[in-house]
């Protein structure tokens, strides 16, 4: 078996074998196969794609690089949630303690990321002292003693999927289907969980270009998670504006916070109780989701998720002041109002636009070694929907260096779309599937 | 302009621009794009094409990727040849001092091969002292002083399409046509060479695996030529069997030195005579292409070529000892026969099998840093059409180690295939496309 001859099949729309599969995991992982090697045969398949079984073989050879962990013995069922992608996107981080606070166990490994959709462990680091690394052990521990436990993937765990990830950003190759699909389930596979659900954002300011696409990648995971015993759904979200109010790592944990104190924006709200009232219809008998999104807000409203968040947080060492006080957050030198030039009501924000400039301030990564700044970042004023005049405060650019202010104000404020239309509320959940 | 740009632009079908292609090059010979990027980039190309203006593009970069030479003020017409490759071809060798002889002048830019079809600058390497780094004024002074002078490409030629040559090899797209019709023309236009004949070798032992691919690259050739300046005809061969009776460094050689002595088998001097005829056509006033045979065979006869050979040898500071004697070329320890099992005549010989076996020996490289055992390779005893009888020789090893003969007797065997029908000689030359 040799490299050359898997690109060739592959090439030539034939199927691999689960040995070929397997073959060019382990040479990749081990680099004894060329970056070159691997970019060819992954350029194949995002032409060619892949068919269900070699997705199922691919998905299970990369949890198999790594560590997996077996949870069977901490519930009969723990949930996890992952999401594709988005700008401002932290609904994660506040299912973990909601989730929690209803008794559901959800454990999480995720990983630090780079582009303009930052991961949920760069997030985690906000929080002083908040350790992600733990052992196998740690996480068990955390998870039976408190319902929740989350992870960084690290090296642990499929790491060829860490690898394939960053030659995927780099050949343009970060909306292939199937090996998403692969990648996905591969993490999911090593963390042990059983009941799974996929928030798919797709449009602008995700990879995931298409609502079509979205279904696609969607049937995929469900598909897949029927072949590997794990039940699955996805939930496919429209990325019409950034998630909620704030974009950048300092600011998104202050509006988790805010929000279990039951401050939060319309459309977060909305993809909050899509995702959480699905994962706790299936991880428990309450199968009507208008009645899980009621415990959500319940959870919410008693203080518990934000007892829960606290909780989980000093489980993992985090410095618990930065809870009941975010404005011990680190802010930045520079907190500058971008002013409309128009009056109107918003119709649509351009996550891309604002993903990037959060990104060039420096809450973002372009390449796996930059260092994140952790008080950068974006904050929305005016969400779709809200009326606006000329004058008022659309958005604050959080930045530590001033001349980056003016770089970027006037590609800020192109990014809100103003018009003289009424523009009611539409959800932006698209679908379920499952 | 950034590289994931191109590469989405060529997966989506579009035509890259002058200028894209220009940055491509050139950030792929700076390693300032990854090997990853240029191999995604190289097989969207594979499976999508280029148009002519892209290969036109492509080619020029990669000329002007290294030192160009003028040969304008050496003559009028200035041929080049080059061959796709074959095991055994030591066409161009031949040819060489064939027309320099006939005071054609002939220059050839070549380079040192890996895989089973060795390349030209290592076969010179068998002759003590032969100097191919020669600086483009020892090229040029030669050029005039003899009407012939080969050169190798090193890294100052088109130092791209070597880099390019490596990868394609390591990721199965070795078989390009437009990326090699590109390659192929970058080097001709780095050499200033303006009548050009390519032979395209077809079927197995090569990498144009049928003759219509190669009719096609044969058109691109021609058609790419024209754009150029450059007067460009094609001959597509068959690789029915090995060229000649040897396969090797130093076997090679003396088999050179003896068809320029008059001893040269019947498919050898076939192609001899239809690319040399070619040649001659191009660059003069003779047309006919029976008369430019007739004149081949009459430098050969009269020992015009072998002396123009002993001509070139010493001007780059071979010893011409060993033209004088090939006997002198250093041999193996052990040759040993391949006897037959059958009776009959043969039918074809599978030129890959003895490619591969021959590249075991140590007659070819299989990776880029590998060295060349000068002595060891295959002598083909029996060819297409010649009978056979039980116990017969069809073939001598060539090897200093005694395991690599039982290790490749019964496949070499197996290379032959014998009839019992009667097989009458055909040309290798298929078509000539110009």
């Amino acid at each position: 078996m040799d490299i050359q001859s898997i690109i060739r099949k592959k090439r030539n729309r034939q199927e691999l074998t689960n040995e070929e599969i397997r073959h060019f995991v382990s040479k990749f992982l081990r680099e004894e196969i060329t970056e070159g090697q691997a970019a060819a045969l992954m350029s194949y398949i995002y032409i060619n794609g892949l068919t269900a079984d070699e997705i199922l073989s691919l998905s299970k050879a990369m949890a198999e690089s790594g560590d997996m962990i077996d949870l069977s013995d901490i519930a009969e069922n723990v949930v996890d949630k992952h999401s594709t992608g988005g700008v401002g996107d932290k609904v994660t981080l506040l299912l973990l303690p909601i989730l929690a606070s209803l008794d559901i166990p959800m454990a999480t490994i995720a990983s630090r990321g780079y582009g303009i959709t930052s991961a949920i462990i760069d997030k985690l680091d906000s929080i002083p002292d908040f350790k992600t690394d733990l052992t196998i052990e740690e996480f068990k521990h955390n998870l039976k003693a408190n319902s929740v436990a989350v992870m960084n993937q690290g090296l642990n765990f499929a790491p060829v999927e860490r690898k394939m990830y960053k030659l995927r950003n780099e050949i343009a190759c970060e909306n292939s289907l199937p090996i998403i699909a692969a990648s996905l389930m591969s993490l999911k596979l090593a963390t042990g969980s059983n009941k799974i659900v996929f928030d798919i954002a797709c449009g602008k300011g995700t990879y995931i270009a298409t609502n079509e696409e979205a279904k696609r990648l969607a049937k995929l995971l469900v598909k897949l998670g029927k072949s590997l015993d794990k039940e699955v759904a996805c939930i496919i979200t429209d990325m019409n504006q950034p998630l909620g109010y704030e974009v950048g790592h300092n600011l998104e944990i202050k509006e988790v916070i805010m929000a279990l104190r039951g401050i939060i924006s319309e459309d977060l709200g909305n993809v909050l109780e899509a995702v959480g009232s699905t994962m706790i219809a299936l991880a428990t008998d309450h199968k009507d989701l208008a009645e899980n999104s009621k415990m959500i807000k319940e959870a919410i409203q008693s203080g518990k998720a934000f007892e829960k968040f606290k909780e989980m947080v000093a489980a993992q060492k985090g410095n618990t002041d930065y809870i009941d006080d975010p404005e011990l957050l680190e802010k930045s030198k520079f907190i500058m109002p971008v002013l409309s030039t128009e009056s109107g009501t918003v119709e649509s924000i351009d996550a891309d636009i604002v993903g990037s400039i959060a990104t060039y301030l420096g809450a973002g990564r372009m390449k796996e070694e930059d260092k994140i700044n952790r008080s950068a970042g974006i904050t929305i004023k005016k969400k779709i929907g809200d009326t606006v005049m000329v004058g008022e405060t659309l958005a604050y650019i959080h930045t530590d260096e001033e001349k980056k202010v003016s770089g970027t104000t006037q590609n800020l404020k192109d990014a809100f779309k103003i018009t003289n239309k009424r523009i009611n509320f539409k959800s932006r959940v698209l679908e379920i599937v499952n």
